[in-house]
């Protein structure tokens, strides 16, 4: 009976059950070998746990951990200053002269070096780790040539290596075409050649690209994608977040694993979505950031059971969002999500975003990674704003 | 020499200069009992303050502590669940049939002991103080009658006993009229005396209203506002949140220290709230909450020079909002405020709609209330959203 260990005088949001949430009142969980042996309502807990260590929370909330599913987090410096002139009143093209944009983030993280990157991406993920994420996602896509692009993954596998805490890593080489470059030479001759080099390296978990007028075409995406498929890795894309270009459509016949934003996606996305299993990932920051007004077709997802998840798509430019709750609160009050499903969104939909079939929930066999919260109700995650009630994170069982 | 201590290596936004952050790069700030008693560029450093103990804090940004000048963290329970069946489409009357609405925290803050009152208080208030505020205003008004009003106040008192954080209170007995009773009923025999009574157990450092058609008329304020200037008490006003009732213009003529939301004040409004001396209090978690479209007149303010706050107006119904630097990102993102404004209201302009001369700004004989921050730029602040880069604070010169 080593290392094993029961949480008792919980109320745990298992996240299985018909209303998504699925809370036992009254829980325990026995946690062994950093796994779930058993959950469920402690009057019930079987004869061979009667005995183990317990350690009670008081009738707090437990919930799975939560996930961050999209983020780009390791970037070099911030674009503070870029959100200052505009509000000063610069215009884009003011802001370009002096070097703003996603150029100004391509140029920092190209010059930082790897022990920098490291250090800024670090303190990032900290702030989702005082928040109770266990897994988080992190693309790269501001080096846009091969050194920096491999510096960015090296660093995401790094942080896994220097916190408790998953790393999924998402190679986005399309994500701009570098100046002076046309696109369709780009993802030739650079984007895809890299992806090889850093699939050589062990270095990609998944294949993203960002399909808008302003970046890459769905036929442009498809090469990387047709590529990424004979290399065995899955895929996801940003797409349908500034107009309709058909990416969403794209994605499903790929098969991905997440389509990303989606706030122009319509009915016939939906149903392609729900078709290839895909997940709809909701990502308020920049929607608010950006001040859009096209909400993602919440309804159409629900009316085709589209798993949708809720990420913060921390970035330097459009989103620099350092909370998933906050995240969350914002898919209720601005798309009208239902707090379920926002707690839906950040941990069972937003693992299935990333491929992961062993946590966001909290069931026998799936990985211990619990969030135990300060709160009466499950509701109260996403009806505060800005405030952050973890009291405790446990991490593969480690309390 | 005793007590006195160097703070080096950091940049200072001092909040005085015609910039209104006069930054001063590689400052020292020299802190002497509780106080500062020196500020400028450490060259300068004046020689008696040469061999005293200095502590660098490695080039980060300096600031004044945060003041949240707008609260109602003080009451029982939370909304959350009112949250949830909104977004679950109930209606308003389904709802308020359910005990929602302000009433069902009045039940709760009514019901709740001191005690129990306080440990939800202080739990809000830890929060904010992760944040870097050393000052807070605190407002009753979930009491509506006199054993619960002086309850709270009472609970805001000890707040400041037990955390190293300043409190100021603010009897808004104005609140709304209990349920039965009407009005004019309310201000004259309840609202009046209870002020009196909170008054004599010197528990009110403000008295405020709430101006409204839902609520109260200019003439009902009106007697309040006479009832606290005959007790030498200082006046504020919750005003042209939902409608223009002309509460700015009232609260002006009564001099008061700020008028709060103030979404529908006019050109008008504005050039009354610049010649009385008031502060603009710009609360955006309710505007974000309650998805309003009116916009506070920030240029208008701007072009009259109206002294303009930022706070959280931490509530448990239209703004659960505990994050200062949230309300100074969406005070940006939603209103248009620059990074150097949002931070002047949450420090000077905050301090002077508390009625505090001593606090909000780096400089000689002012409170040594500092905040040091993770960041290289002040924009970064206000920049960030639900990330809290706060190195640390520093209150009453305690480090
Ligand atoms: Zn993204
Ligand atoms: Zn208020």
């Amino acid at each position: 009976m080593e290392d094993v260990r029961l949480i008792t005088n919980v109320s745990a949001a298992t996240m299985i059950g018909p209303d998504g949430v699925g809370l036992v009142p009254q829980a325990g969980i026995v946690i062994r070998g950093g796994r779930i042996a058993w959950v469920g309502a402690i009057t019930e807990l079987p004869k061979e746990f009667q005995e183990i260590p317990a350690v009670s929370y008081d009738g707090r909330l437990a919930t799975p951990a939560l996930v961050d599913c999209h983020t780009h987090l390791v970037h070099g410096g911030n674009r503070a200053r870029e959100f200052e002139m505009r509000l000063e009143g610069a215009s884009y093209e003011e802001i370009a002269r002096a070097g703003g944009g996603i150029v100004s983030t391509v140029s920092a993280t190209r010059e930082a070096g790897e022990k920098d990157l490291l250090s800024q991406g670090l303190r990032r993920v900290d702030a989702l780790i005082a928040e109770g994420v266990a897994t988080v996602e992190i693309k790269s896509g501001y080096g846009l040539e091969p050194e920096t692009e491999l510096k960015m993954l090296r660093v995401a596998r790094r942080i896994a290596q220097e916190r408790p805490i998953n790393v999924k890593t998402t190679y986005l080489g399309a994500h701009a075409s570098p100046k002076g470059i046309d696109p369709d030479t780009y993802i030739d001759t650079i984007c895809i050649p890299t992806l090889d080099a850093a699939h050589v390296e062990n270095l990609v978990d998944a294949v993203d690209g960002f399909c808008e007028s302003i970046a890459f075409n769905p036929d442009q995406i498809s090469r990387v994608f047709d590529h990424a498929k004979s290399l065995g890795l899955p895929v996801k894309l940003h797409a349908e977040q500034l107009g309709h270009l058909g990416g969403t459509a794209l994605a499903a016949r790929y098969g991905a694993l997440s389509v990303d934003h989606v706030e122009y996606a319509t009915e016939a996305d939906a149903r392609a979505l729900a078709d290839a299993g895909s997940v709809a990932v909701l990502l308020p920051g920049a929607f608010y950031t950006l001040k859009e007004t096209q909400k993602p077709p919440i309804d159409a997802f629900r009316r085709h059971d589209v798993p949708m998840a809720v990420a913060t798509d921390w970035n330097p430019g459009s989103s620099p969002m350092g909370s998933v709750l906050l995240a969350m609160n914002m898919c209720c009050t601005l798309f009208g999500l239902t707090p379920s499903e926002a707690l839906a969104g950040t941990t069972l939909n937003a693992a299935h975003a990333l491929g992961l079939e062993d946590r966001g929930v909290i069931a026998e066999g799936m990985r211990a990674d619990l969030a135990i919260w300060d709160v009466e109700d499950m509701a109260e995650l996403s009806y505060l704003i800005g405030a952050n009630p973890l009291h405790s994170r446990i991490f593969a069982g480690a309390l």
